[in-house]
């Protein structure tokens, strides 16, 4: 996606071979436009998929997958983030990995609003590891419900996310794939 | 703002006569395109305002903060919550309290992207005891920006919020107000 490709090299910042910042058009502040932008090509690429409702997680899977969502006409639910579980039966849980923080969060989604039926796109902002995605497609399979794909807004394709996913199953859709970040700089694939 | 009130008459939840849980439209399910309409409100509102940037907190803020920086055409900064405070000399940092949790939460946000000359709207999904904006407006003016004012979807008006804010010099705009919510009944102003 030609716009995204220009932001992440006009306004991302590479702080390492493995970290690209964009704080500054996705993940703290957001551009509308560009965000309207990649909601309308991931409703393009699912658009004869009848997807009945999008899944991300807060904080920033939530502008892309509200775009998408408005695009696809459905519904947007996002899963939260908790350090304790919380009990309550009407939950979906899973517990997500961290390799950046070296910690695990349980990430939950009520169970009203994922359901037998449903035909989920998973929208996130990120895949480097693959760990937010495979926790948002357990609360999908634990709910009974399909995924029909998984939507990533940038791809670190040096990391092993998308060879999981796939390797589970998942069609992956990616706006932009990073070959690598070397030398303080942006390859795409 | 009446779709606003159907949808919180028709798919919210009293739980308390202090606490409407509306996570089936604005909370943990998202209506995107209610969401568009809050933002086209909000936008009409401030239309007038110069507004240079929109300013919320993660995470339910988000989706309507972008809703109405698409329609105003200026950019969107969501604030960060965190439970210890990062030490980094690019943040602004303000204390929140959640009578909810009681407990206090840092709130930052990056000095790249609220600055001095900046016209800052707030925008809240919630307004009860105003801690979570008055955090959001001492964010603004420690960048020497200025506030246009603050927009809140549900303020329940029975609680301080709005007169604090309103007292601190503040324009508050509110899209549903909520007079009451004993007797498990949503009653508007």
């Amino acid at each position: 996606m030609k716009e995204l490709r220009e932001a992440i090299l006009t306004k991302g910042v590479v702080l390492s071979d493995g970290v690209l910042k964009v704080d500054a058009f996705l993940n703290h502040q957001i551009d509308p436009i560009l965000v309207s932008l990649i909601g309308k090509e991931f409703a393009n690429r699912f658009k004869n998929d009848r997807i009945t409702k999008v899944l991300t997680i807060e904080s920033s899977g939530i502008a892309p997958a509200l775009a998408t969502a408005l695009e696809l006409n459905t519904q947007l639910v996002f899963a939260r983030k908790k350090k304790s579980l919380t009990l309550s039966s009407n939950l979906l849980t899973a517990s997500v990995h961290s390799f950046t923080k070296n910690e695990s969060n349980e990430i939950t989604v009520s169970k009203d609003f994922v359901k037998e039926g449903d035909n989920i796109l998973i929208i996130d902002d990120f895949l480097a590891n693959g760990e937010a995605a495979l926790g948002l497609a357990s609360l999908v399979e634990q709910a009974n419900a399909s995924i029909a794909g998984i939507g990533i807004v940038i791809e670190k394709s040096f990391q092993p996310g998308r060879k999981k996913l796939e390797a589970a199953g998942y069609r992956v859709e990616s706006l932009a794939r990073l070959s690598s970040l070397e030398n303080k700089t942006v390859h795409f694939l």
